[in-house]
């Protein structure tokens, strides 16, 4: 079975907005076999987007639509499905009732906007909504399907998890499995060569390279008829390039580098604190995104001024005074200021130039040291991560919490 | 003239990658008067490719090509265009003059998948990269183009800054105007009732709802022969709409909430500190965002635990016991406590519970309280976010981050 996405919005087209929601259904709809061969994203004119829809509808065996559905003027899809289906929209007290429960919940008022919510097409079958006032639609038309989804991605999420996959589950007769492998601290084109020989790497198993800021991910994917063939073959391609590069690989999937120090971290039994000059709180903010991480992120500092380094991390005003706040010797007494003033058992720390201004000849823009503390050692390492500033804090970040996985691996 | 933009990886299909490059492109081309009618994403298959690339170039000026140009065996959009172009790869000295002063700056060796880089097909016009060893190629055939950049973000962006947008700024000869206004703490259905008679507001103006997490943005937009008209209606329409709705915009296009209070920070000149548990960074991290940000920002506190509360806020022992860590007086506490333990004028808190766990019948998940200190009053108020942990953080950041706001408007 085979999809094709359709997100409708100007905001799209003129990128004020970045599509995630044909992403995000894609995934969704990949773990159960089904196929999105395309995804167009066209503007809110009524005689395109009913084109569109009739392009797909005659290719694909199930269109989804999302965007549209709001209850403003410019929210046209409703219109658009009626001609295509030749029906006519109707109340639904349904859709009136789960209104009016959203309504109560979110101590709101009824209002006339609200009110063209509950106008529905009639041929349609209601896809719930309980997080926004625009009900999903779906249309089944000689075994093709059309489903269409508000664009509000939330709303959107909890239908496609709720309605939609549960749906076709069943329908789909194909296996896909995916399985990626996330790199970091080594080029795309360093990492290729260290694989060698893709086709004994791999058999049947297709292998894609997604480099980005914070490392490259290794995608492995294949098609099968069962998913126990799939599974065998995906597990062997990755032994077999976890053999050759194993030392970049901090997660897999979804995971990020904050996941995988916080499972090392709780494994462990280690508490962490942290000292942030140039990133400014991202790396707390990482950290924090992983639920239970109040398990050992006990506190998190962020000295950007030079006093706040000398009042909350003891950094010595001499050493600021001959070094300069950017210096190995200032990351260093951070990150064991951070770890000794808060009883942790591991300080992180960084102070660098973020930019776009503030660089001299002797410390550039982009420069920036990374500090570890234990009780063992602590140390600072020396990077440069380009004169952008918000992919100055991303890499440097990254980095930081990487020096923490390597020390934490090494780690009784 | 129009252009259509197709992206091309599998990685974008099965909805590992979200889809930015799009979005990038249609801002960068909208500025300079191009219609983006269209986008298209498609897998890293060759026939596919060939017949989107066909299709695109036979109905649209401009067709945009992003992706498959890498090192790697999976990167196969240059033997596509060779083949729609009817031409050969050949070995360019520029390419590789370019590669190689690359790999000296970033200390790296030359290696034979970089080799392949420095192919390009005979018949275009080589676009020159300065972040990466892939170069962009342009193709011209009776007044169709096509342009061709590699799929990494920075690498795109570059290029359609230095070579793109000057090259067809003078093609173009419509003109586009679009003016947001970004509004925050009001709903999208009550926002649009509060506006009253679009057509009596707008005139020709479009006008778009774009909803999400932090707030509603608002675009306005027309296309119009000449810019000084275009700038004339806009104009109006803004001044009709913040006539009705002013209180809630606080800031107008790509500005975040975080540019909008550096702003006033500096006019002010006052300076400000935060203390953030249950945002873990999240505040701080939007705060530092901002370029020349450490002109107000000193120092950022996240207590994750009480001791730290404690510790480095003076949050009485008494009052976590009493209250519990989630509760108004100690959001008070902690505004007031990071406020006056660091000299700022101002202090902002929070404290609330992320979820997804934790959560009790009298405190339930996503409630959390913000707290805001100045010298002459501290307070704090009480939200409810819902129980999706990142959500979450970004809700009660932005609120906060907006209570910021209005204070500093009433400020002195």
């Amino acid at each position: 079975m085979n999809c094709s996405i359709l997100t409708i919005g100007d905001e799209l087209l003129i990128g004020q907005v970045v599509n995630t929601n044909a992403a995000y259904i894609s995934r969704q709809l990949n773990t159960i076999g089904i196929d999105v061969v395309r995804m167009v994203t066209i503007g809110d004119e009524e005689q395109v987007m009913r084109s569109a829809i009739q392009e797909s509808f005659a290719r694909v065996d199930l269109t989804i639509v999302t965007g549209g559905l709001g209850p403003t003027h410019d929210d046209i899809t409703k219109k658009v499905l009626c001609n295509f289906f030749q029906t006519e929209l109707v109340r639904s007290e349904e859709v009136i009732e789960d209104i009016n429960h959203l309504l109560q919940r979110r101590n709101l008022v009824w209002s006339a906007a609200t009110e063209t919510q509950a106008l529905v097409p009639k041929s349609a079958q209601i896809i719930r909504n309980n997080n926004g006032t625009a009900p999903g639609l779906f249309f089944e038309q000689n075994e093709h399907y059309l489903i269409a989804m508000p664009g509000v991605p939330f709303e959107m999420e909890a239908m496609m998890q709720d309605f939609v996959v549960p749906l076709f589950k069943s329908k789909s007769k194909k296996f896909i499995l995916h399985r990626t492998l996330n790199t970091t601290g080594i080029g795309e084109a360093v990492l290729f060569e260290k694989l060698g020989n893709l086709k004994e790497l791999l058999d049947n198993v297709k292998l894609a390279f997604l480099p980005s800021p914070s490392g490259t991910r290794l995608r492995l994917s294949i098609i099968e008829t069962t998913q126990e063939s799939a599974e065998r073959q995906i597990k062997q391609a990755e032994e077999n390039i976890r053999a050759k590069t194993d030392e970049y690989i901090y997660g897999v999937e979804n995971e990020t580098m904050a996941d995988a120090i916080g499972t090392l971290l709780k494994e462990k039994q280690l508490t962490i604190s942290t000292a942030e000059s140039c990133t400014g709180g991202y790396i707390a903010n990482q950290i924090t995104n992983v639920s239970g991480s109040s398990e050992y992120f006990e506190r998190g500092i962020i000295t950007y001024s030079n006093r706040s380094k000398m009042e909350l991390l003891d950094v010595p005003k001499e050493m600021l005074e001959q070094h300069g706040s950017v210096s190995k010797e200032v990351a260093e007494a951070m990150a064991s200021g951070v770890r000794t003033k808060t009883g942790t058992d591991i300080g992180i720390s960084t102070t660098g130039i973020a930019g776009p201004t503030g660089g001299t000849p002797e410390k550039p823009l982009g420069l920036v040291f990374i500090g570890y503390s234990d009780k063992k050692m602590t140390l600072a390492l020396k990077f440069h991560f380009g004169d952008n500033r918000l992919r100055f804090k991303e890499r440097t970040a990254q980095a930081a919490l990487n020096l923490l996985r390597k020390k934490l691996l090494q780690h009784d």
